[in-house]
């Protein structure tokens, strides 16, 4: 073992401990008494766990002899796996460190549009992860539930319209329900392929085929087919837009995601019958500021609308969430947007 | 800037850089081609992840250079804050790293029988953590539903004991319920303290009084007061175990737990109504070795039950844990046991 110790003038102490085997440790002492080791070890996972925590073990009896049991606080962290095959540590919205259960990556491509992760949880089921952002695991009924206003709507019989929603969930939830016929609008074709054959337990076989006796799947970007039905005045009892979570940047001015986000919401208004719903996810409430200006932009749209908002624990997100509903208010003077009143 | 190199042979390469201000660096290259970046400072918390952000961009940067766009992965990990006095870090039953918005210690206490802490979160309210263990935060409705048997239950009129349940839930949302009588039995007095004072969305006015109309706490152990109950022969229709999580350990012979458990399961049995029900909390659905010793000690009860099992998803727990009901089963020869038919 080879140590290396650096002493600084007003900074305290670090001592760095090399051994043999390419493992090394950190001992750093603050002056005002705060101790941290770190160790550093490559290794079979379980074989590394077990020899880190022997060798905390003993640090830990030796510093509260040294210290005759004068210590205020003890606190020892789960290792942190680096480097491996399988990547446990998903943040969530908020920026928070979380470790996910995940023993087995299932599929993970790289689409046109996105970097598409499909990741086993053993007691989330499959979880899936658009670039980055954990997006719906099997586990998560609640968030489809929440979307699709919590089970006090009555679909039999509806014109349906859901943008985005690969993962097959609403599609799946809402045919089950026996609308007149829902339209999904989903850009990214390598989404519904990933979902159709790992997060069954989500979709079902509703994406075996992108047609069905109530149902279509359109492999499109939405904002265009949007802009069609809009100007063919076709109209729709519900739109679900699953397509994007709140943005965490809180400048609209500066962020095309703003833009993009309102100009789906005004749209969205156009293609919405009268007594028609709206219903979108929020995100993270933790994200005020973000779920704040969310809001504003409700408030904003070229048509008023009434929103409420609902909170909602999402699993597999290891966070609460809000979800929204925009209710068309019933006003004068509507039909200038192309609305059928 | 201090800068000492170690060359393993067969091991890579560990650079350390130590900065004036207290602050340093590790740089391992392994042999494989995996590199870890750690930077440990000592700061004021935003100020040191701004710096910490930025110098780590420039790393990604350079490396990024350096090896022409050909890396493969890069991960960045929110930074870990350690040593304040606020911990943010309270690991899941099945032993992963996962960190709390918590922004305030709110009550920090040693009682005679553990350590209770209750921290608040943004998102989940205030949270109960006994000797480390995260029990109930104020968002956890969804705990105290499923432990009185998620609604399917009626209370009107019955007898209920609760055993443990310090933090007030269950017996707030029983007492609104029209019970006959409720009796709750708690060991420990800090708990009903800490909990009346600073965890009221959860146990609303309930605890200001040791006695209200339909209910009065014991502050005491329970298995004298199951022993008692059990002699007197005094009956409920419920039991609600709502004191300790299935133990994470699998050898019930080496450990007292199991034993301590089974002797709460069989005592309560001999206090249960022959149509009474049993309720208790199960663990992280992914403790299954645990969860299955559980069930087996359910099935080697002197009298037999039948069971069933929920999963229920907890918001401040991040992950999904079980709850256990068991039905009394109707059985001959019962009587042997103190029970009144």
């Amino acid at each position: 073992m080879t140590e290396t110790v650096h002493n600084w003038e007003d900074h305290g102490y670090l001592a760095t401990y090399i051994q043999k085997n390419g493992s090394f440790a950190n001992l750093r002492i603050y002056p005002h008494g705060l101790v941290l080791v770190d160790l550093q070890s490559y290794n079979d996972q379980t074989k590394g766990r077990e020899e880190t925590d022997r060798l905390l073990d003993k640090v830990e009896e030796r510093m509260k002899e040294l210290f005759h049991g004068n210590i205020k606080r003890v606190k020892r962290l789960p290792a942190i796996l680096r480097g491996g095959a399988i990547d446990r540590y998903w943040p969530t919205a908020d920026g928070r460190l979380v470790e996910y259960d995940i023993d087995e990556v299932v599929y993970d491509e790289d689409s046109p549009f996105q970097n598409i992760k499909i990741l086993h949880s053993k007691q989330f089921g499959n979880i899936l992860i658009l670039s980055g952002d954990v997006n719906l695991a099997e586990s998560d009924l609640a968030y489809t539930q929440a979307i699709m206003g919590s089970g006090k709507e009555n679909y039999a019989g509806k014109e349906v319209l859901i943008l985005g929603g690969g993962d097959g969930g609403i599609l799946y939830e809402i045919v089950k329900l026996k609308p007149k016929m829902v339209t999904m609008v989903e850009i990214d074709q390598m989404v519904i392929d990933g979902c159709k054959k790992y997060m069954r337990k989500t979709c079902g076989d509703v994406l075996d085929n992108l047609k069905g006796e109530c149902y279509q799947v359109l492999i499109e970007d939405c904002i265009p087919v949007l802009k069609r039905y809009a100007k063919e005045g076709r109209m729709f009892d519900y739109v679900i837009n699953d397509l994007t979570a709140v943005p965490i940047s809180t400048s609209p001015e500066e962020d095309s995601t703003w833009e993009f986000l309102r100009l789906i919401l005004d749209l969205s208004m156009k293609v919405l019958k009268q007594d028609g719903k709206y219903f979108t996810q929020g995100n993270c409430i933790n994200l005020t500021d973000a779920l704040t200006l969310y809001e504003e932009q409700l408030s904003r749209l070229y048509c008023p609308v009434e929103f409420s908002k609902e909170i909602v624990c999402v699993p597999s997100y290891m966070e609460l969430n809000s979800s929204f509903c925009a209710d068309r208010q019933v006003i004068q003077g509507a039909g200038s947007y192309g609305f059928k009143p």
